[in-house]
């Protein structure tokens, strides 16, 4: 129930920025069960290439928990994080990552993504981090549409 | 010889972080022997664990050139950049990746990286993103022993 009350927001975040003219992705971060951040990506607002959901997020949280340490939260993400984002939550000891639809996704939809699944990413750098994918996938998945339909929609 | 100069200005801002108080890390981003930004690591300076050299670079590149895509640089790191930081290399269309140390070296000094090659994580994501390792590898080997003998280090 939590887990669907999470995702819900950030896809609702994601959601906020679409309609902002920004590209389909959104990111909550929690830590036991208090919201701590929640954002969407920001690349075309900041123009800065780095300014993902979940690096948004990650540093929001930074700043409001007054430390590098995430650990004991989790990230609920609309997309399986990129590798920057994945290796982010990686170094911020992030314990957990709830993601919705796929980089694969992404890619069809004409992200010029780094395509390597969390899975691969976790084992290749032996992160101790949790992956639970698929998670509200076709909700998650409906984002793209929605961001496809918009007429000034920007790829990267 | 450009190399060498341009290595050597990410060297020196690397040292400046380390005087700071900051983690052994550079990097200088060059467009046509135009130098567009040189940063060191500040993720203690700004509480934000994804201030890497290479991200703060990239993102005041992004500012300086008014816009995402970094086509035609070339970056220099003073350590290969991590995972995050190769891919957000990625995404930005940097031409080439020319770095010093290795993660590994990073790893035996502390820090907890996601210990994947740029060679593995290019192979695997597919990115074609040219590659340069070992350059000025001991000089560059030397900034962790320079801040491995600072009273308040501390990896991350």
């Amino acid at each position: 129930m939590n887990n669907e009350k999470f995702m819900r927001l950030a896809i609702n975040k994601a959601k906020q920025g679409i309609k902002k003219g920004q590209t389909p992705f959104g990111a909550c971060i929690v830590k036991n069960v208090n919201i701590i951040s929640c954002t969407h990506n920001v690349v075309w607002k900041n123009n800065d290439i780095t300014a993902h959901a979940e690096i948004n997020a990650i540093r929001t949280a930074c700043r409001k928990l007054k430390g590098i340490d995430l650990s004991e939260c989790t990230i609920y993400s609309t997309c399986e994080p990129c590798p920057m984002c994945f290796t982010a939550c990686h170094w911020a000891k992030i314990d957990k990552i709830i993601f919705g639809a796929r980089i694969k996704d992404a890619q069809k939809f004409g992200f010029n993504e780094c395509a390597i699944s969390n899975k691969k990413m976790k084992q290749s750098g032996k992160s101790p981090i949790e992956i639970i994918g698929d998670f509200l996938r076709e909700e998650n998945i409906s984002l793209f549409k929605l961001w496809f339909g918009q007429k000034n929609k920007k790829a990267y």
